[in-house]
């Protein structure tokens, strides 16, 4: 049996040092509050507000380090809630994403795109993957279990001599499944 | 292929007719917004307000006609936001289920209990659960087609003459799946 340990991702963003000056301060670095279960990667103290269309939300956590452009992840829910219609998109991929007005404590910016719901996805170490066969961007079907049990298809493998192996999903996936941080899920093919 | 259509349920309230009156007046009768999938049910006009420990929802649609007990439909993601953990049931067995306050134009009552998180069902005619060979309470495995396809398992199959085919889920599950009302499920078992 392949099984992961499935984490959940609420809404959060990543910020690029510019914008991380231009929301805190000239100079600024963002803070870590608690690791995150790929190596480096943590949440930081720090927050921000965003504005959409339709509403917002008041206090969006920021993951660190700074990348090199900033992403904001949604679930639908939520998109629906500030009133966008962004695409489900892996990490990274944001050409033609919808942007978002942010609001830091020292400053504010327009995102001009960078809004998604992240696609579900598997983080592998180079090793585990080659110890079940699987490539990086093959996409899996992995079985969460439960009263509200489902399978999920399309999921992204993901596969880095740089990652801890771990399923992503977002908090309207985690919520559908009645699935939890800590849970287990089963790579079924 | 036993496909089916698919209703998205956000939250909404079923209310008794006493629990209408205390809220709307005495002698209020709810009026027809919009009919629904299922034969003689409808969206009410009326909305109500509903508080839990930690927020609140200021408009909740009213589903009529009125029923023998009250109940309120959350998702897991609304329930996480009033503060509530209800449990997983189907319509009408809300025994020890969590209560909420909720507040009418014409006064303001506590339900002791009612509060759920429905499970996904597919509503079938006699005739297409006859032609099917599917039972009433039987649990199915249904397919959703999209970029976030997932397949639930655990669907609680309720056949009646007073049904018309129609499967029903809530917005996380819908959010997960990239699902809408009017896309198509298949049964897969």
């Amino acid at each position: 049996m392949k099984t992961v340990p499935v984490g959940v991702s609420a809404r959060h963003i990543h910020l690029s040092q510019s914008h991380v000056e231009a929301l805190f301060g000239e100079g600024y670095q963002l803070t870590s509050m608690k690791p995150l279960s790929q190596p480096g990667q943590y949440a930081a103290h720090e927050t921000v507000e965003v504005r959409g269309p339709k509403g917002g939300f008041p206090k969006v956590r920021i993951l660190g380090p700074a990348r090199s452009r900033s992403q904001l992840e949604l679930s639908r829910t939520d998109a629906f809630a500030v009133g966008l219609q962004p695409p489900v998109r892996e990490s990274g991929d944001i050409a033609g994403t919808p942007g978002i007005r942010v609001i830091g404590p020292a400053g504010e910016l327009d995102l001009e795109e960078g809004v998604i719901v992240a696609a579900r996805h598997i983080h592998f170490h180079t090793s585990d993957a080659q110890a079940w066969g699987i490539a990086d961007k093959q996409r899996l079907t992995v079985k969460l279990e439960g009263e509200r049990g489902l399978i999920l298809e399309q999921v992204i493998a993901r596969v880095s001599d740089s990652y801890a192996l771990d399923m992503h999903i977002d908090t309207d996936e985690a919520n559908a499944a009645g699935a939890k941080t800590g849970d287990r899920a089963t790579i079924l093919d």
